[in-house]
């Protein structure tokens, strides 16, 4: 097939566990996407590395990537910019592969009037209190920080009617072969494969 | 959940075995909807049960029907009516289950311009040329009829444009499962949630 490939993007709510979700995804089908690593100005958490978790950049080094339109989207976000790199998102899609961004809602959204045919999907928590504990039990902001993330949260919750899907995170488990039937039922969309077929009535 | 079932109606050309992977799906996941069995003015085919496969009506009765506004859907197709009894569709919905449809092109066009939140699927044989292989092999029908179902194939094939998914029946079982991910992946749709998602923001 040379079809272009799919743009997945996943976000949510901060302390969502989207980050998390995308890690089990890329461990159990990686082979059948390419992650595109978000840059960011904030500072790695232990265990993130630079250039698998994310690009971690000075805001001078983001904003000059901004200057030059080297973003497909990017936010600030509890005063930091996350962002997506366009170059490779395009490259790859151009070679057929499909694309997992995950991003913040912010960017989320500009990416969804950039790319209608992507496929936006939002991870939800259970519940609001239980988003409230996960941000609390993460133990690396303060009580001001958390205060603003909820109300951003319910903010963003509101923002749900802007995507396609709806992943509940129970467990995590749970919601990634949930987002794997997305992505392999999204392949079977008529406006996908409509070229195919057209072409496949034209050899008769 | 006390949402509305999902409507699911799947079609696609003749001969393409729509029949045999409906039967499929319901021996492997009959519990997770209810099956509508259609009614027809056909003559049952060896083995089909009237009242499993279909109602098996004269025209007569058929006729009756329509008059009195019972059928969601029907349609003349190869000289017999096809159609759906509208009661059973809605009083499943109503209950929260999920309706099984399994119908005629013609139909499900119908069906489209009356539940606009229903699947639609379109099963698709791997190339006409196959088409015409079990259309023949089916053997009880004569050359004018496969002639005439052939080309009736090609312009419902330039109908899949109406359809949401295109399922190619290169295998029963394939089928089935790649059905089975798109029904799942359709209870995740924001449109289909959102009442639960803002009953819950409410609750906090």
């Amino acid at each position: 097939m040379s079809e272009k490939g799919m743009l997945i993007v996943l976000s949510g709510p901060s302390g969502v566990g989207k980050g998390t979700v995308r890690q089990a995804m890329v461990a159990k089908y990686g082979q059948q996407f390419k992650y595109s690593i978000s840059m960011t100005t904030r500072q790695p958490r232990p265990g993130e590395v630079d250039g698998v978790d994310y690009y971690f950049r000075t805001r001078n080094e983001f904003e000059t990537e901004i200057a030059n339109g080297g973003m497909l989207e990017y936010a600030q976000y509890v005063g930091n910019y996350y962002g997506t790199p366009l170059r490779y998102v395009n490259q790859t899609l151009e070679q057929g592969q499909d694309v997992l961004l995950e991003i913040e809602v912010k960017g989320a959204m500009q990416v969804r009037s950039k790319v209608s045919d992507g496929v936006f999907i939002f991870l939800t928590p259970p519940d609001l209190h239980i988003l409230q504990e996960r941000i609390v039990k993460r133990g690396t902001d303060d009580m001001a920080t958390i205060k603003r993330r909820m109300q951003t949260a319910r903010e963003e919750i509101n923002l749900m009617t802007n995507y396609d899907y709806a992943v509940v995170n129970d467990q995590v488990e749970l919601a990634v072969d949930r987002i794997e039937q997305i992505i392999a039922s999204e392949h079977l969309r008529v406006a996908r494969v409509l070229d195919t077929y057209q072409s496949m009535l034209g050899e008769d």
